[in-house]
């Protein structure tokens, strides 16, 4: 699935002088469906249910303040100044602290301190994937770790998923697939929690059962869970990383429970892999920023981080609550998943509907998605959507559902008109949902 | 230069269950002189004339403070939140006036903000290196550039420098050689400035015929200008970015003349790799602190930036005077660089000593260096050292010196014992300098 040709972008063929100077895995660096829309949602008319910003407005900026004076007033010239490459140890402790909550215990020289858990990501594909490497991955995943997979040339292999999360026969299929197929599988990257984009959740028995694969084929477990603390009715199951320590690199951050703008992420891996993404990480970057760790370590120290991450849940769960009693009221017939926590819902469209090409549409009306062509990496989910509950209010969220209501229907409007006198009883027979839509009867 | 083998640390052997898994790249990751010294030098009772760290206290911390309350107070949910990959565009203003300073105009569009330009580094090496690429690299040359590069599988071959930096003769030379091996050049890495380590400055008609072979040799120039501002007599030449567009890449950084606990730094490249560039800094890190963006910008729109940089200099160039000074009086017989701005002065030793052999005696005398070996991706620098006046105060570095002092001479004392029978002969002729030591004679 991932080419290895040159990227055919405008700019990067006869414009371009050093066109024929790039590195191979340049050409897994395309421009993703996700960064168009950044543009267009940041426009203040467009209610986004794209991206996935966590409210920051919840998290009271007098905190953020008290924790930065008293880190200059206290530590300035450490907070000024290069620091260790794996992070600062106080800092480590608190993530420790953190992790506590989810049932995962360690040493403080098990975690490393990265620029968001985005360049865990990136350190650990650096790390294990040499070009034509496999990668297996749920289907649909999250955009942004199939971006670093593609950009160092990796095989992404999807697993599909159910409403329980990754299904363990589907995982067993697919290793003996890419076994029987000759080729390497260095890792199984999972979001076990709210998953991005699916909004689903592994249980606890398939936890075990995934476990017990992984050691069996000598797979290692890329466990990411940036949401596992931000759940509604109650916690999910248990991290893999609580009962197995020598197969799973788990991935955590402070975006999503205190605020993205710091960029400050974690791993906590194997001992001796963790000496080896230290030492990536010293090469990409020298060290995290010395003050984004401070002031986040001094506000887990003296702020009432626990109680900060309940108003959190609170926030997403209304706005969650509010994203599916108006899809409820506006498009019974189709169907989306219920999370029980994070930040996304997963809806499917009748399946003669292609999201990608109605999302134009949708801009006109002011109303932005993700289309879900984005979170696979071989053309799949061309009728899936993902909406984002995190960022609108309660109120853009119900405007927001309207207005896609609006352009669904419109679509399927227009493709009746241009199907009447052929293709129209094909569209009709593929749908894949009970009752038909109002505007097609 | 890069062998491609597997890393023989102890870890990464029959201790570690993933040793198999690791991509070949991986084997470009060892610990470095550098890094272990780190964990040295920062005992108090030790003098480091050894890292590269900036002297922050010269920064008076209420312009800091004051930035970041007016960002937090102004626009603290803009600070929080994520923002675009390619950085802050008020940022970016910011930071074509302080390229003016250079002589270097160009457009906000061209620049790429980055996490330090550690960062960039990592980012243009994953854009343009397959495995076996050849980087041609000043000899001597940062060594953290040298692990980027090799943690990419790339070649790195050295060219020769004198007083007057890049030799271009040598970098002919070098063209010639590459090529006839058959290998591809992907770029040449030079910093012009005040180079790391040797502290020299290439000078204006060499850096006009090196642009000259560069362009007729289709190599892209990488420019890393870290210390260009921070010039003692006068400013150096104008950087190659200043007259040529289209073949240089340029890395600036706010490490030095603000503070490098923030980690901003920046690219400016030409339009076309730009863009590229981008797309390699999403998939590495999403974007950029959104706050230590805002602040840096806050600073340099509020505070008297160009004075501040004039304080560090004055800072800098008295703990320069005091090294030379030092060095003067203790090690007549030596040679070193004369540095016209930046943190380092390159020391030569007599050629049978060896730098890197002698580092635990300087220690146990509680003085730090960086054997000049770790600036060299051959073997090269044996006889080398590296000396940062940038840190320590003026006391601190006559006393680094001093101690400095005792550890050579004690070196040179220990082989005239232990060469006393044998071939002590032959080292006093292999001496490179003209006056012998005095421990000697």
């Amino acid at each position: 699935m991932n080419s290895h040709h040159r990227p055919s972008s405008p700019s990067g063929t006869n414009l371009d002088p050093w066109y024929n100077n790039y590195a191979d895995r340049a050409a897994g660096l395309s421009v993703s469906e996700v960064r168009a829309l950044f543009a267009v949602a940041s426009r203040p008319e467009v209610v986004s249910l794209a991206g996935g910003m966590p409210a920051v407005s919840a998290l009271p900026q007098h905190l953020v303040v008290e924790s930065m004076a008293k880190v200059m007033a206290e530590q300035g010239s450490v907070a000024l100044q290069y620091g260790s490459g794996q992070g600062v140890p106080r800092l480590r402790e608190h993530i420790l602290d953190v992790m506590a909550q989810e049932g995962i215990s360690g040493s403080v020289d098990d975690v490393v301190v990265t620029t968001g858990s985005q360049q865990a990501l990136d350190l650990v594909t650096k790390l294990f994937i040499n070009p034509g490497d496999v990668i297996l991955v749920e289907a649909p995943s999250y955009v942004g770790a199939i971006g670093v997979f593609r950009s160092y040339q990796a095989d992404i292999e999807h697993v599909l998923m159910d409403d329980d999360g990754l299904i363990p026969e589907a995982l067993r299929e697919a290793i003996t697939r890419v076994k029987s197929s000759g080729r390497t599988i260095k890792f199984l990257y999972t979001i076990p929690n709210f998953q991005n984009p699916a909004g689903v959740t592994l249980t606890a028995q398939r936890r075990v059962e995934i476990l017990q694969i992984c050691r069996s084929e000598g797979i290692l477990v890329l466990e990411d869970n940036p949401y596992g603390l931000l759940y509604f009715d109650g916690p999910p199951p248990a991290p893999m990383r609580s009962t197995e320590d020598e197969g799973v690199i788990y991935l955590g951050s402070f975006s999503k429970t205190f605020a993205p703008g710091f960029r400050v992420g974690w791993a906590i891996a194997p001992h001796a892999i963790r000496e080896k993404l230290v030492l990536a990480a010293e090469s990409a970057i020298l060290c995290p920023s010395s003050f984004s760790q401070l002031v986040i370590s001094e506000y887990l120290s003296t702020a009432d981080w626990k109680s900060q991450i309940n108003t959190f849940r609170g926030v997403y769960e209304e706005r969650k609550n509010t994203m599916l009693a108006a899809l409820a009221e506006h498009l019974p017939e189709m169907t989306w998943t219920k999370p029980n926590g994070g930040f996304y819902v997963w809806l499917t469209l009748p399946d003669y509907l292609d999201a990608k090409q109605m999302l134009p549409r949708a801009v006109t009306e002011l109303v932005a998605y993700t289309p879900g062509t984005a979170f696979y990496a071989d053309g799949g989910g061309r009728n899936k959507i993902r909406l984002s509950f995190c960022y609108p209010t309660p109120d853009q969220i119900r405007l927001g559902i309207r207005r896609l209501t609006t352009v669904i229907n419109s679509e399927i409007d227009l493709l009746e008109t241009f199907n009447a006198t052929g293709p129209l009883q094909t569209i009709r027979q593929s749908r894949s949902f009970s009752a038909p839509p109002p505007d097609l009867d």
